[in-house]
């Protein structure tokens, strides 16, 4: 048995500006010292309970955030991803809404904007393209959204989410029944977004429950069936 | 960085009977010497390509299968489920028709109903589970069930294996109509099931290119919609 290499590495997305973010931090050595990649490192066999856990330990250390709706995405391994050797990394995706990314206490982590990409070293392009397309499998059926959503929301505003990862229009009245459906909000009582010109809208937070667990639907949230 | 155990793990499935099986080795040194477990084995950095070819090399050398439909289920991993130390398992489910399990030459292989399995070592009771629901999630909207199929199949006999696998009937225009969409078979030709009482049925083959990738579809092959 040779020495294989064992890390995690972390997709973190956001929302900004309507357009899917994904944080990236500058590695501070070798190899690739200086350049932007996903936040990751090695898995800590001394005081890590399983990947998971590694992967939370990491997120937390890098960018400061804690218990975010995580999930396993899959594992990347071989001899040719990291010039270091045979190297493993188990990959996580992590959803958060934006305004979660405090950048004055971890000015390191630059959000960048899916789109933007460029020069992701070791196979962390691979990793990104394939958390993109589970998020966007995954969110035609079930409450994943929701995590990208700040503490309260109003439908308009979930809607406009899905749209966004989906990036195709919802029809509004199927929409607000197979959220209904998914019996995943409650309203936050006494709340209204206010300062805009239309009628204001009840606002919404996501039940306890869901806020690990995914609810999911049998058909999909963009059909009108 | 402590050393970390580098394992796959394969789950084999197959039908028989109109039952779900898995395949079980007898282990044949410690820990759990002598108790039937799931295929799987050390990476060997030295000749693995990756985790995949890892899993095909394990399922090879010990079950004689190659090449079958396989895909990565999942990662486990942690300090306790290996009396060994802290180990990752990158775990494999493949679909094989029953005819492709050769027990003369691989008589230590035992195929069993997946509703008589006990005291299965390590964690690999979660990851049959893991890959039994996985199957089952899949199954509803993919060609995944094909590959318990043999080399050719009538209609009824696919449908059959749908209905297994998902554990409800399925209504037979919706399924041929979905079948169809998905375009995923070709026809035999010259070929019919003889030697039954009812009109002999036209035999299909899934077609070359889907051998290896699922097709999928938008709505339940089990729906009527």
């Amino acid at each position: 048995m040779s020495e294989i290499i064992c890390t995690v590495d972390v997709v973190l997305l956001t929302l900004h500006d309507h357009r899917l973010h994904v944080a990236l931090l500058k590695r501070d050595h070798a190899p690739f010292a200086g350049v932007p990649a996903l936040p990751g490192g090695y898995i800590h066999a001394d005081e890590d309970a399983d990947t998971r856990d590694a992967a939370m330990r990491t997120l937390r250390e890098k960018t400061g955030i804690a218990s975010p709706y995580l999930e396993q995405l899959a594992t990347f391994a071989g001899p040719g991803r990291d010039p270091r050797g045979w190297s493993i990394s188990v990959a996580y995706y992590a959803l958060v809404p934006s305004t979660l990314i405090d950048q004055t206490s971890h000015p390191e982590v630059v959000m960048t904007a899916i789109d933007q990409l460029k020069g992701l070293p070791f196979d962390h392009r691979q990793i990104v393209d394939a958390a993109l397309q589970r998020v966007r499998d995954k969110s035609s059926y079930s409450s994943l959204p929701v995590h990208l959503c700040g503490n309260t929301f109003t439908l308009p505003q979930l809607q406009n989410v899905y749209e966004t990862i989906l990036g195709e229009p919802i029809n509004k009245v199927s929409f607000r029944r197979k959220i209904e459906e998914l019996d995943i909000l409650e309203a936050v009582e006494g709340q209204m977004e206010t300062g805009k010109a239309h009628r204001p809208a009840q606002l919404y937070r996501l039940k306890k429950q869901f806020r690990q667990h995914l609810a999911l639907t049998d058909r999909g949230l963009n059909s009108t069936a």
